[in-house]
């Protein structure tokens, strides 16, 4: 480990003088810089769902989806406090559409993606198409499509949005655009892109597209349904039992490409073995109950809470039902970069 | 063009002369080896399957699938009699598994595909997992994957085999193995690569896999619906109608790596644009009826049917019923070789 | 663009009940966190290398390479102080080694790059191999490979540090290790790696490697010399001159996975056509004299001078001389990412 | 292995009837289909660089280059004569330009590579950019691309020509097309495309290209430095002592999409370790003297001799002298299809 370095006179001196050219002694601030482990504020926290329900409903009432342009609630982590962070790189919030309103268009830098929460019927439109949206579907917004929302139904309707708002910020790269309606063009029918290129098929001539999925609806019935019939074979991973990627299946890569996205099958009575990684993990709990040790917090969870593990930070989850749980991180972007590391204990 | 190299007698003396030292000159050749357009053997040609059928019950009588290995007819072009090949570079069969038949477990270099035209409920077990074949589905057996069939329904059951055999004999990289016995171990339950790689999602830590799909059944029950579901956009291709290529989820390349494989929805009443491409493709027909003219070829084909277009003919398909066809060529091999072509006349 | 939501008695008191669950209202911050367009504190700043010079040899006389563990100068956006950023996303900082001297072996998740200002034959050791470097050699020391530096010749060696430290940081996944030796083994002779992966070709059976470049150091003499053989074919760009891109030749993609580099020829009396684009990008001039105007600052540079234009600022060059400069940015990232956006004006 | 079908009246009956619907019995053919191991015709064979060049000069009094098109024998390999073929999916030739002669400007599908045997100072244009070419220079005319050849020397210049002619036969994808004029229009001066392809650097804002590599000459000077500065390391290969594949720096991939080529340093003294592979090889002697066992058949090599070694034959190198080989196989194809395999014995 890198030793002190000492202080002298001289040296504060000089330090100031440089100061002065807006420049600074790196060996004052190296060890804070280049950490021999991850070291971040971002610490280990869960929000209920119970309680973000109840401040929603009261938003509900404060402020309509069209005034607000967006109703959600940021879901800050308690040591990134005033920064909208989850994490130090992704942002997390709790969308509500009440029944007849709708989020109006418009179109950003920033990738989203929603995870239906509570209730049923609620659509997003994306690139001139509409898709209705039910509890535990992963819908995704991309970098610069259009994309409006809005409840047909008579429930109200809850969604986690997961965004790399922070990410395009400290890049420095954020644009959006306004429609100037509430509603985009709709010019394909319902499910035309998850059967056009959620078949296991692409259409002929098409060409290669960018870095987001075609689809933008991955229903939850079909995800489980795969989980389902995998956990006929027996093979759990210790560390994850069953635990799946969405992808992008023009490139096989990760769905989005600033956030990688997973749904995974605890089975009831799982003690998983000790899991860290670097990328830092917001997880949206979607059946069954359980707890999670993450570094030396302990969380309980039920259906619909969200909790965020810090990066490095060992994880252990405990299952007292079958328990499927989403989460989502910015893997793809260490993993492009060349940095992403993970630990498996001794599994 | 080139002109013709003028005949000597010192000319010919020449070419005798190094003739010997396995030496030919390339004027005397080259207008047949370098020409303006593809020009092979290569005919248009159509099976009945009424035909093909009946001769396959008859060689189900001569001889046993263990017997024969593997009880197939060749589809040999009439252009390329004795050559074991329907196009220049692919191979097409039509397999029998009679009612309590195997095929015994083999391996080898070639990859095939199975396309299955009539039966129930025969199965066909790669690496480790059996797969029950229905209708119109189609069946991987990668290169050098462990693959026997079997039937265990009451009916004959008749698939197409398309395989690159002549292109593995063209590159001399043929290899087989015989397992020495009817049936690999099955060790994964019936299902668990379709729910495992087809739900647009891939398992966390899989290592990035080989150039074959790891999906080694595409229902029909699935590809027919998205080109159901996707015929409601109204968007027809006017050379294709609505054309799929089936994908490896992995890369969003073909599934295949030799073999590209398609399945497309001719609507009733459609002509198609006049098309062509360099690869030559065999169609086998799933529903509907229709013709096709093949450069100056007509076909009349109804469901079963298999017929074969060469590389550069001219293609119009008419229909006279909705219409399903499933195809398949090189044409992964011709466009990583960057030598891929097509036409699409005026559309 | 989205109108102020109003602030009321009500909702203040919500925002401060939701303060407590570690919530914020979205609509209070949305505008600041999706801005129209980037908008950062990075300013645009110029370095003058005589007052770095002058700076970097008082910190010779206060500190050994040795106590500082690399003894760097960090060269601090004015808008970002504190933060040791050159722009948003990356560092730069100037490292001095007197004759005589070691920084010791270490290796971190951080990719570094090097790019020589003044001095001859000072070394860097990357994985077991020595090379000399020389004014304008681009050498890079990759995540996790050992490096360590040491100054044979008689006179200072001055050369520009590129990191990717604040991405790390921000990406919170940053290893350090120290290897307890000034000096890493050597294994390879000088040149090899240059030689091995540098002509053109690569080793046989040698497995694709890791995200950044085999190579690591880009002499300036052939860099230079192939900016000079494509002058002469008078093929200018408007926006950049003669700009070129280092590479990985494994990938064809950037040398190094999270920082861009460059080298550029602007001929004398050039005046570039205005261009931005979202990677805030270091420039460091290596021959020539001139300006640059960067969004409404304007900076004159000579040789070894370093500016830094911000992410979207419009730049201008004007050149009195034939210049050469090298520069770098974020923009394999935002590539990556699929957010990096170029506006050429009418170029 | 697969035991003999027996053969029956009845079936041979069978055979007849099915053979006039163009059908035949898998059984009758597959274990010459699918073969235990690689097994064509194609033999190991050499030819002396002196026979070939007698062959030339002749050749040179009988036809002019523009007369022939292309003043070029043919190798063809003694187990596949008159398919002009050297082994089972390439070609091989020796190409003779006459000083004051040009070859006229055409384009074709088919890819050729020209190693350079005697002479100096002749060209390849290719792409409005012509090459000087040395003895040892590698040069690329792509799939498609305009090319042309022209002697401005003194003497006569030999160089090999290797072409993937009978793959494209094979795949029917053939296209040529005749300029009308003996040479193409000169858009760049001489070294460009080195200089803006070659220094592991690349023109910012360039597309990505095609499957070929944009350098179309690689010069012995730098490749065969490359290996002597290689050689410093002592790290020999005990099959391949030093062996270099040329790249594509645009993507790391070989440098033409169906050829593989090499460039390899056998030290004086050396015996290779046994090794196979399934690229059939041609092999280019550059400098040096040695034998080679490839199967049962040994050949004694000098510089200029070009010997061929099929699929699957176990080859031995020993060296007399220090020797430099040229080698070109199909091995990038079969690798982009997944059926390339190599035997490394016991090194």
């Amino acid at each position: 480990m890198q030793s002190q370095v000492q202080d002298t006179p001289e040296r504060r001196a000089f330090y100031e003088k440089i100061d002065k050219c807006n420049m600074t002694a790196l060996w004052t601030v190296m060890s804070a810089l280049i950490t021999p482990e991850p070291k971040s504020g971002c610490v280990p926290f869960l929000w209920k769902f119970s309680e973000i329900r109840e401040a929603m409903l009261e938003a509900g009432k404060l402020i309509t989806a069209k005034e607000a342009e967006r109703r959600v609630l940021i879901l800050e982590n308690p040591g990134l406090r005033g920064q909208s962070r989850v994490t130090t790189s992704l942002y997390a919030g709790v969308q509500l559409v009440i029944p007849g309103e709708v989020a109006p268009a418009h179109r950003h830098s920033q990738s989203a993606l929603r995870f239906v929460m509570e209730g049923s019927g609620a659509y997003t439109a994306v690139n001139g198409e509409k898709t209705r949206m039910e509890v535990g579907d992963f819908v995704i917004t991309p970098s610069q499509a259009w994309h409006d929302h809005g409840n047909m139904s008579d429930k109200p309707m809850f969604w986690l949005d997961g965004l790399d708002i922070p990410l395009v910020q400290f890049l420095d790269a954020s644009f959006v655009e306004h429609l100037g309606q509430d509603e985009q063009p709709i010019a394909r029918p319902e499910g035309d892109a998850l059967a056009r290129y959620g078949a296991n098929m692409m259409p002929v001539g098409r060409a290669r597209g960018g870095a987001t999925s075609p689809i933008f609806n991955y229903p939850y019935s079909r995800s489980r349904e795969a989980l389902e019939r995998m956990r006929l074979s027996g093979e759990w991973d210790p560390c994850h039992g069953l635990k799946m990627r969405y992808i992008n299946p023009e490139t096989g890569d990760h769905a989005m490409p600033t956030m990688g996205t997973f749904l995974q099958l605890l089975p009831k009575g799982f003690t998983s073995a000790r899991y860290r990684s670097t990328d830092a993990t917001v997880f949206s709990v979607v059946e069954g109950r359980g707890r999670s040790r993450i570094g030396d917090v302990s969380v309980e969870w039920g259906p619909k809470d969200i909790f965020v593990a810090p990066s490095w930070k060992p994880i252990v989850h405990v299952t007292t039902e079958d328990a499927v749980i989403f989460s989502y991180s910015d893997q793809p972007v260490q993993q492009k970069l060349g940095i992403w590391r993970e630990d498996r204990g001794n599994a």
